[in-house]
């Protein structure tokens, strides 16, 4: 049986008891967050406290507050010696206080206040100093998920770089499609099974070789006739740059 | 009862087929192709012919080749004063031969040989010069899609622009996070859900209100880290270009 604290009861660690708690193998002991308002939900359910001063022994101790109040939350902290992780995709593990063991529990998706989450399939990384707690953070994480992966502070950091690209850039170019749609009165969601499609496929294929389009032909006069149909200098850039990316990666190639 | 010929059993034209020949309103008489071995997988089920001269009376002709021989194939058709449509996202129906009447009934979607189609799902954007002819192709096209849309040549030029932005160029965003993540080897597979969650957001949020990230925050220490941290120079220039986008895009106005 892992014995657990959680340590912040916001959207993240609320989904954790919530995955926590229908596990036989695995005991919540309590819950900590600063105020009593968060704590409601769990009330009939679980030991709870405000006083961090309150924690009862236990084998793994999360910290699931905002990047920013990590290191102050576990510097508050009075135990010792004992295995203190965080669920931060950005933060490192040195942030967290000497006095106990580090380590990280990061579950790698977006989590939305009462939405159902299915945690078998969201990607939890761990990592943690010492050997014995990696395999207890890896036995923990392989109860509530089937996509569990070791990664190191540096991975993590560069994990999160390509997350800016696959995430918040491509978020972005969904806004500039729907601007292009709207300006010439298409309705965006004529788009939305061709945007779908393009993330199922990678399922099949790797993008290298689902690549298609235009740039990916080096067709020169449809570029070029796109280039005059865009009205937005910056759209105009953007198609500029990521347009000589992709031929470059198939001229050097093919 | 809308009676048609299909002309060119590639991908799409097959697809359509299937569609059709479901339906209790629609009458497939006759499938065109140049050649025998693509109306062999037919040949139990409908009437078809290499002969482009024995083509059958029909309500519309729909013409499913690719996009460079669409001219071609409406020239040498021996009919006249019929209703002949292409099925290209990217050919105006002007390219039709003018003995015929023109039209376009345009799946927007990637086909692939084998795979099974939710006709349903799929958009279907439809144009005629005629308006009797337009009622038609609607009727048609709302026979087998819940999506269907009337479009001129102009808008699907644009909606065909939109595409590549939120299709060719997110695969590549797709490709780069990719490179990132064999770089520092951590497994690309780890970024599906995100990836995926990306898309399923559209569904409650446009992508204007879904946008999160560095560049959206103008988190300028992060975003001069993650410069650091790219080794590929052309990587970097995305980089800069879409943060400056998405920052702009938030700095007018928030």
């Amino acid at each position: 049986m892992i014995s657990v604290v959680i340590i912040g009861l916001g959207n993240i660690g609320s989904h954790l008891y919530t995955a926590f708690s229908k596990l036989d193998n695995v005991s919540v002991v309590m819950l900590y967050n600063r105020t009593e308002e968060a704590l409601l939900p769990f009330k009939n359910k679980v030991k709870s406290t405000t006083d961090s001063n309150q924690l009862p022994d236990a084998d793994i101790y999360i910290i699931a507050t905002s990047d920013d109040s990590i290191a102050a939350v576990s510097k508050q902290l009075s135990l010792k010696n004992k295995l203190v992780v965080h669920t931060s995709g950005s933060v490192s593990i040195a942030v967290l206080d000497d006095k106990n063991r580090k380590g990280s529990f990061y579950p790698l998706q977006t989590f939305s206040k009462g939405a159902t989450v299915n945690f078998k399939e969201i990607p939890i990384c761990i990592e943690a100093e010492d050997k014995a707690d990696e395999a207890l953070l890896l036995q923990l994480a392989e109860s509530v998920s089937d996509n569990v992966h070791k990664i190191s502070s540096e991975q993590r950091k560069s994990m999160h770089l390509a997350a800016v690209f696959v995430n918040n850039f491509t978020n972005h170019l969904y806004h500039i499609g729907k601007e292009i749609c709207e300006e010439n009165k298409v309705p965006f969601s004529i788009l939305s099974p061709l945007i779908q499609e393009t993330v199922t496929k990678l399922n099949k294929l790797s993008p290298f070789n689902a690549q298609t389009g235009p740039a990916k032909r080096n067709d020169t006069g449809t570029m070029q006739r796109h280039l005059t149909e865009l009205t937005n200098n910056t759209h105009k850039e953007i198609y500029s740059v990521l347009s000589k990316s992709i031929t470059n990666t198939y001229g050097k190639k093919l």
